[in-house]
């Protein structure tokens, strides 16, 4: 640790997309870099919503970092948890050791945010890591086995009635994915219960759902989404969360399974910089990425708040973490050349949200469409970027098979079920 | 549950081999079945190290049983754990409610055996569950990591030596498969350690390894096992484990990561029967599978204790248990029509295990055969049994790529891993 290297050191905190791109760029560069993750994989969390619904493994979505970085000879990558950072000592804290740098990404990504009901956290859980989507597959599951034994009717029907709560990209396609399982893939396997009579209700507190999309294609989603069978409740906010169920417009609905796409905050490393951070904790950077009066700091992604031309900050999603962790590799390289870092531009090509079989939206900016041709982009993309060839392979065979069977294959539900199976009284 | 049916009311405890070939070979019958097991799936537990060595995923050798049984009308699926049987009142108790049966199948299998040292449990899990192997391979991947970032050359060296106590199929198998993780795969992602340095030492208390083998057989293991790398140390016991290490024959190895496959109990409903059980906990069945003075109960698999024309009983191993239940359910169906069950004939048609690539040992009875070829029927057998088109599939396109890359997709560390990354001191 002592003896400095004679290449500058690059600490780059975060796995994610935006991590992950810096360090590629950074690649058999004129510099050291460590790469710090508390998780020992980079994860495509676009498809963090199949592994809830049983339509892939966790292991299809994930790729160990060490093996996606492993011809890097000047990337290392530690697997450790941050747990401050001296921006004056230019120091980086983890669980483990101080690590000093002479140019830092912070690349930390973001959490759910129950707009200070944290006690929601335990009822509806979000989706943002692989053991949250473990955790939402298994309670999906045991919500079908707890209705299939339950002789109660009311609680029969509580068990299932889905209610996800938040109607962006996340909640269209968990709300899409959970009313595909119970129509086709579980429909024939229970003899007391018919899995197709669920109840999925998708809950916005926007005027409609997949707001950050132009409006023609949220109706669109909408159509798809009823044609699914997703009863989708727009313009108001579920409250009172129990066990038992929530409360939307003053009427309570009874449901053992709720699922939170409401809202992000971000990761608690950005308050810990001591510049400013926007309501949702984002550290409010500079146009070419770096933090006020520490051009070696930059900050990416979901933890950046970057506003572009407009008065709304660039949204968290992995394009712009891609092209920002490029980005951001590239200001340290000019930076070691002596020259300022450059401001940022984000070239938006797009965005898309998909429903089910055959059903998605696409924004491609030039031109807007729904259903089949929006879906199959949707697969072409998540296909061509999806990381490692052996995880696309898998995939698209997994996909394949279950698009021609309706049949999903990880319908496993692990862990210690014994809590679960009560009656939630 | 007050109005029985007409069909006489068939319940199948545990969906293993033993119990899934019963329930299939009544699909159909006239009689009405219900498989109760406390997981929702089939597990094929040949191919688990593979998962405790992050070659394949859960959802890979394990097929869910309700999509298994679908297509039989007269077979239910329960997912409950069953609390207590009442063989007067023919009468099984789960924690969910009570289910009466005409005839009665018990196939629970068995968990490990510490001997009477269950405080070795944590420090040594053995390898029966998914949650068994997914925890297995955390402890393995964590080991590297650990080692990787600890700059005391004794703890390294402990990090990276792995102990497997217990010489049969279960311990060969993870000590190749560990040995060619190291070696292989794993073998250029750190920068502060060399993995294929790790050891691994396979301690067996028999003679030799793979007892329940040909002479020759074992002595090829061994010799393969070498090739790999492994230490093996026989006719000793590992005795005072602890979170440092072991000790074998008086002398202590540091070791961090200890696995245990070493022995067996019954499952502990067996006892219950009041009926004869071996030491092993196994219920010594009749020569018809029916236990003594209830025709109507018949134990199959790990759970049985049956002696066939030699004093050893049947192994605990796939074959048996499979085709136990398929003679357990043909019983019955002798039962309603009046006759007596007729007695058990095993048909041995051999065994094998598995070191690594190309290596392995098959006794095919008229045949012995080592290496490649019997690493070839190896591979053919278990593709042949995995259960479900859609696992062989995955499964081979897995093997096919780890085969021509080295490289293992499923390296992922899961769950809480704080605990593990401090010392252990």
């Amino acid at each position: 640790m002592e003896n400095q290297p004679q290449k500058p050191r690059v600490v780059i905190v975060g796995g994610g997309f935006g991590g992950l791109e810096a360090a590629k760029k950074l690649g058999d560069k004129p510099v050291e870099v460590t790469l710090i993750d508390r998780t020992n994989y980079h994860l495509f969390q676009p498809l963090l919503y199949q592994v809830a619904t049983a339509a892939l493994s966790p292991a299809d979505i994930a790729a160990p970092l060490r093996a996606v970085l492993t011809d890097f000879r000047n990337i290392e990558v530690m697997f450790a948890e941050v747990t401050a950072i001296d921006v004056a000592a230019k120091r980086v804290s983890t669980t483990d050791r101080e690590i000093p740098y002479d140019y830092l990404i912070l690349a930390t990504g973001s959490r759910h945010s129950y707009f200070g009901n944290d006690q929601w956290e335990k009822l509806a859980p979000g989706l943002k890591s692989l053991e949250d989507a473990v955790e939402i597959r298994r309670r999906l599951l045991m919500a079908f086995e707890y209705a299939e034994k339950i002789p109660d009717e009311a609680a029969r029907r509580a068990a299932m009635t889905f209610a996800i709560i938040g109607g962006g990209p996340t909640g269209v396609e968990m709300a899409g994915a959970i009313a595909e399982i119970a129509r086709y893939t579980l429909a024939k396997d229970f003899k007391h219960i018919d899995p197709s009579q669920a109840r999925v209700i998708l809950i916005e507190g926007d005027k409609r759902v997949l707001s950050g999309f132009p409006e023609d294609l949220s109706e669109s989603a909408l159509k798809q989404l009823r044609e699914v069978g997703v009863e989708v409740i727009t313009g108001v906010h579920a409250s009172n969360l129990t066990e038992e169920g929530l409360e939307v417009k003053g009427e309570f609905i009874p449901c053992r399974v709720k699922i939170w796409a409401a809202g992000n905050t971000a990761s608690a490393v950005g308050k810990s910089l001591g510049v400013a951070v926007d309501r949702a904790g984002r550290v409010i950077v500079n146009n070419d990425l770096t933090i006020p009066g520490r051009p070696e700091v930059q900050v990416i992604g979901d933890l950046a708040h970057f506003e572009h031309d407009t008065d709304e900050p660039l949204p968290g999603v992995s394009p712009v973490a891609m092209q920002q962790g490029r980005h951001a590799a590239q200001n340290i390289l000019t930076m070691i050349e002596g020259l300022k870092p450059r401001r940022f531009w984000y070239r938006n090509k797009g965005s898309m949200a998909t429903i089910g079989r055959n059903k998605a939206v696409a924004d491609l900016n030039l031109a807007h469409l729904s259903g089949f041709p929006a879906w199959l982009v949707w697969l072409f993309v998540h296909i061509l970027f999806l990381v490692g060839f052996r995880n696309r392979v898998a995939v698209l065979l997994q996909w394949a098979w279950a698009y021609v069977t309706f049949n999903k294959g990880a319908r496993l539900i692990t862990r210690n079920f014994q809590a679960e199976m009560r009656p939630p009284t």
